[in-house]
């Protein structure tokens, strides 16, 4: 990757940030490109270039797929681990967590059950649908709970967060075991 | 208990369920009794006389103390299992979720900070005190993100929870021992 795609995904990093605060804070109709724009510290106008319209924007920013490529982009037998340092990396990296936004309040009724509704299926049932033997769907539910508590265990604390200070590895020995006994649980 | 505290703690519930809903989705200063009161299908006058002013009432609906009374009433070499079936019995009886309110957006960021605030002494450093061993903060920071997780993984995949149809024995048996592991970790 050249420094020009790395500043261009700050940019890009920045408008999503952006949004993702807008349609938490704001309903959806007084959301603005315009507002998102002098968040982000870019022009409207290139957002509406990087991401089409306030209703594409707000697609991508509900669209779990991307973070769900890279959590569970391991062998069942690492898996518990690397979505632990996946998690843990991309809060790191991108100042948000993967998947916590789901819980944090976005627009209006309608547009909360399309985000939980896209979530369903993007993360716990593509899970599921990785897990052999028995409930994997009891499973898949709570290994994202525990992915989601890690997240929030972190957030709740800022900034004094004991989890957040621990080295990842040092964090994975003491977590990802409870995830990978789901993972593999016959 | 006789029928009519039973009566008396039902319409109890539905005042602070009101209130949890009027407080997360409205700023504090747009928030009015008599709204609360129409909500939970009582008189204004009557949430007055049983919880006092409007700060009164904040005050309370962000008062994890009970709860974590209730979590944490067990000895350490039973908690896991407890907390986990005295959060499902919290979630049934009373429809409520006993600590996720901590993550839903309440009021503005004072408000927000306050609840933290109150969250992190009465639960996680509450907790961190009864363990024995190294790391209590990191361990309790852990376990409470554990059982956020465990309500948010049910709340997120309603009506259709494989973990909220599930006995709430098995689903101790399935993730109590996650818990467990991080109370008695020496």
């Amino acid at each position: 990757m050249t420094a020009d795609a790395g500043a261009g995904s700050t940019g890009r990093d920045a408008i999503l940030r952006a949004a993702r605060r807008a349609f938490t804070l704001q309903p959806y109709a007084q959301v603005t490109m315009r507002g998102i724009a002098a968040d982000a510290g870019v022009s409207a106008s290139l957002i509406v270039k990087r991401f089409g319209t306030k209703e594409q924007l707000f697609s991508t920013v509900t669209d779990f797929g991307p973070a769900a490529d890279e959590l569970f982009d391991a062998p069942l037998e690492g898996l518990g681990r690397h979505m632990v340092l996946s998690l843990l990396k991309t809060r790191r990296e991108q100042q948000v967590d993967p998947l916590l936004r789901v819980v944090f309040g976005l627009g209006n009724q309608d547009e909360r059950s399309l985000m939980k509704e896209r979530f369903r299926k993007q993360v716990t049932e593509r899970l599921a649908g990785r897990l052999d033997g028995d409930q994997a769907q009891l499973r898949a539910e709570l290994i994202v709970g525990m992915l989601l508590g890690l997240g929030a265990a972190i957030g709740l604390n800022r900034p004094d967060s004991a989890a957040e200070a621990a080295d990842p590895g040092h964090l994975a020995d003491v977590y990802a075991p409870a995830l990978q006994a789901l993972v593999v649980r016959a």
